[in-house]
């Protein structure tokens, strides 16, 4: 099987988010969840121990913050390291696949904070209308 | 206030959504929703009717359609044009605004569906452990 594809019954064919039952749709709501992509960025640095992506991050808490990494290492974006240290070490890093989504995270990022000021100034008018 | 940046308190600063209070946070949140990104990237090619644009995104229900398209307006990425005719038509299509953000959304979309491949045998990987 060749990524960038999956199986539909017998046939191999082209991933396609558009299509509902394509597991790509899944891979969109994971790298467009918000609390991803700000681990992901925080991330871009280096390894890090939970309190530190935990520090990084303003207002999530302890819970989405577990929950997300976890899924992020499930997806094979992060890996999570224990070392048997008392208290126990925990480090968080980016996979070579977890890199390769930076440039598509950091664009979004981008847009975001610059573009800001014309989605409040859309709302505002939409508001008042 | 330039584009940008945003007001907290008196000061003019960066737009930053890792602190929890900056309205990019929620900018980040819409981009990286699963509807909006294919309601964005159906629209790439030019005005659509809303059934055109149902019909382009298998599984989305009118309700989620409705909710995102007005989420789309109401940010400033969207334009919504109801024609007085019997039945009304109703057109969508990007702003100037929302066709910024396409290179950012390809770039998800391209990422997710190359690297779609990897991330379901990571899945499969973490579930077997």
């Amino acid at each position: 099987m060749k990524w960038g594809t999956h199986l539909v019954d017998t046939d191999v064919v082209e991933a396609d988010p558009f299509a509902a039952s394509c597991p790509s749709r899944q891979v969109l709501d994971r790298i467009g969840d918000r609390w991803s992509v700000l681990v992901i960025l925080t991330l871009a640095d280096g390894t890090l121990r939970y309190g530190e992506v935990a520090a990084a991050i303003e207002g999530v808490s302890q819970k989405m913050l577990t929950q997300t990494l976890r899924g992020l290492e499930r997806d094979g974006l992060v890996t999570r390291t224990v070392f048997a240290e008392v208290p126990p070490r925990v480090e968080y890093a980016l996979t070579d696949l977890g890199r390769s989504l930076l440039g598509a995270v950091s664009g979004l990022h981008a847009w975001a904070t610059s573009h800001i000021g014309d989605v409040v100034a859309a709302r505002s008018a939409y508001d008042a209308r």
